[in-house]
């Protein structure tokens, strides 16, 4: 059999997550976000489907970039409002076995010593099936929101992105050996206290001096899920990710990405495959082709331009509310000058993309490409994908919430498994275990076994 | 019939909560903390109890008076490890439908912009079930282990705490008008922009520059609660609490706070009925007065003498480790001359309690009083509490967890019920609702209501 294909659902507690507009699509389910239940029976789709994990994006702040104000992203609900990431995740894993989580949160706004007990906290719950998606926020509105004057530059952000995960990496991994807690009714020692440490750190951004306040999880650090595609991003990830988000339009975009983030891992002496590769990816699929065609012809009647434009204007700092629609992207181009722009046009050099065009693929499903057709038609697809850009499975945002994942679950992951490209069943054990096979605990030549030495040189 | 008697659920995400030892009971389950479904079955036990809420409890920081270190509280479990209190709602929430969950969060440690956030998210999800237990945090030990150089003076932290809860009260009352969201898939708006305003708030602790993140949720401001026994910490509660919890040990003390903390709220411009006051109780019932008493001899037999001082070491700031258990507590109070001891011996000023006595009465629930008998014998108690004392309820610990919320729900309250002294079902609605039966929101003259006359000023 080819190599297996991964799926992760991309999701957000939110009602215009990647589809702007698709909230308005009549069996759009987006805007019960306020309801537990909704996130429930989400999860069990999910499970059917095999999916490895629900990827929750979040984002404090508001996409006021387009027209230099909140007017269109409050109007078209654009990501706006967005409720806390983490909070979904208890339920949803009530009512599952296998399903994993990956959880958005930011280094910007918190200490991390509550933070690490958080995650700590969520690892025990559901028993190992969590990942942290580390950022480092990206949104002025964030920062203004949050008496900072302005946002920190891009590399001073990702400084601190290191001292923080230092610090968690100390307490996840340093501050109670293995057999600390030992439980014991009988002699009634709960915890052998010389087996639990002080982690006496002192970085440049924060200190720490005190013990974990957890016992250790299941897999002590969670899995270090990232989505970073600057230059720096990506060699933060090379360092510390274990699976990592990238958004390309096409796959000779794609297979650069994945050659430079493994070859990164392994500059930083880790195995190219200790990184379990993810392209943002959006089906649309049906019986048959022609339906899935209808069908995608019918989503798009629900698109929101305005809604695109204002994510596209929050992503690349761009405001393309100063664009008419019809305006060529070389023209955005030329006097933008921005990244973003030339990563979506360079997916097909020889078009001419219009502003509107971008919006419109934009608006289903976000920057990635789209799969339209039959179960035949988007199994050739991706196999296609994952076989000429090494990736290792697709992230999958809804277009209408959640008949996307519904139609994943029950049409395409059949056809997938009888190819012998997807599992019929989960692995046992955590999600670090599910992914890469080798136990709960997070890879040797990770930056976390470094700050658990560190851990135990201070105490000597 | 008179006054109907509440119960709350007072625990922790931790081992040791307020029984030091008692994990070792071979009947306790505390120890299976870190499994959701532990607590997702303590849910609906409290809900067949017809419990108010569950209130949990935390601390961030560990219990080193004792002795100076921490050795003890890690042996025994005292309040370490300890979970994040939030992360048990969501699925506790999940198989209940009336039981509300009072959740305890410092302002010491976040910023209340992504606080605010989360406490919306959760007020949404669970339909309004969700309270606010306001702390500034109390340990040294949490204080160094983020960073700070020495905890902030007590009336600093309220001052903190002040301009804290005003940012969260703008965020919550005064961002998003009524009927600002209009979820209108027909003509795609789903939020009228001209309804959400930027709080601008500009404190002496907090800056903010931005809306609020989260629309509406059923209560807006959770229900918020308090718990400071302090002279400042009761000048908080009359201004900002609708629910407090004191632990008297005896009528007259608790009949002394109740008659002060109604008198503060009326002097501060609310209703003396604005808020329902709780006393740290403990219950040990069994079908007969006999039962009750053997089944409370076999308790005391896994009773940890160190894990008791260790507690009040930690909530006095008094080294107990310096005196001998058979001491006199005049001869602890007289060295150390601290308002814990004496409050704690006033409850029966004849009576010459030793520091063992105290351990003692300490490692069974807490501070407060403790009923043992049959269903018959404890009613009658409660009766009298709440007849003496004007209280509205109790705060009940568990002894042995969770034995002890089942034997109040199956024996406790159906005498209660027959006596038409508790309810038989849940009042419909949110727990602001439930609690006053006079809506969702918050009452009139209480500040959250300033604070959202401030945002509409501040937009003008």
């Amino acid at each position: 059999m080819s190599k297996e294909i991964r799926l992760n659902a991309f999701t957000m507690n939110t009602v215009g997550h990647m589809s702007p507009g698709l909230w308005t699509h009549p069996r759009d389910r987006s805007s019960h976000y306020t309801d537990l239940k909704h996130w429930a029976d989400l999860a069990k789709t999910l499970e059917r489907g095999r999916f490895d994990a629900v990827f929750i994006a979040d984002v404090i702040g508001i996409y006021d970039v387009y027209n230099g104000d909140p007017t269109s992203p409050i109007r078209h609900a654009t990501q706006i409002p967005v409720g806390d990431p983490l909070l979904i995740v208890p339920a949803m894993a009530l009512v599952t076995e296998h399903l994993s989580f990956g959880v958005t949160s930011s280094v910007s706004y918190e200490h991390p010593y509550p933070f690490a007990r958080r995650f700590s906290t969520l690892d025990h719950l559901i028993k190992g099936r969590v990942a942290w998606n580390v950022v480092t926020s990206y949104l002025d509105s964030g920062a203004r929101a949050t008496g900072q004057q302005a946002l920190a530059g891009h590399d001073d952000r990702y400084d601190l992105a290191e001292d923080y995960l230092e610090v968690c990496y100390k307490l996840w991994e340093g501050s109670w050996e293995d057999g600390a807690v030992r439980r014991d009714k009988a002699s009634g020692v709960f915890t052998d206290p010389s087996k639990v440490h002080n982690i006496r750190h002192k970085g440049p951004h924060f200190q720490v001096d005190g013990i974990h306040l957890s016992e250790p999880s299941p897999q002590r650090t969670p899995v270090i899920f990232q989505a970073g595609a600057s230059t720096r991003g990506r060699q933060f990830a090379a360092r510390h990710a274990e699976a990592i988000f990238v958004g390309a339009p096409s796959k000779h975009v794609l297979k650069n990405y994945v050659d430079a983030l493994r070859a990164g891992a392994v500059e930083q002496g880790r195995r190219a495959d200790d990184l379990v590769i993810y392209n943002m990816h959006t089906v649309i699929v049906a019986e048959t082709d022609a339906e899935a065609q209808e069908k995608h012809a019918e989503y798009r009647k629900h698109i929101s331009h305005e809604g695109a434009l204002t994510l596209m204007s929050g992503w690349s700092g761009i405001d393309f509310g100063k664009y008419q629609l019809d305006e060529p992207l070389r023209y955005v181009k030329t006097n933008a000058g921005q990244s973003f722009v030339e990563a979506f046009s360079s997916s097909d050099p020889a078009r001419e993309w219009t502003l509107r065009e971008m919006a419109e693929w934009v608006a289903i499903g976000g920057r990635g490409p789209t799969s339209i057709g039959s179960p035949k038609t988007v199994a050739d697809e991706l196999e296609a994908w994952v076989n000429e850009t090494g990736v290792d499975g697709f992230n999958l945002a809804s277009v209408v919430m959640p008949e996307t994942f519904e139609q994943v679950a029950d049409l395409l992951v059949p056809e997938l498994q009888r190819r012998g490209l997807f599992k019929k069943d989960y692995a046992e054990g955590t999600l670090r275990q599910k992914l890469f096979g080798r136990g709960d605990r997070i890879a040797a030549g990770h930056p976390a076994h470094a700050a658990r030495e560190a851990v135990r040189a201070a105490g000597r």
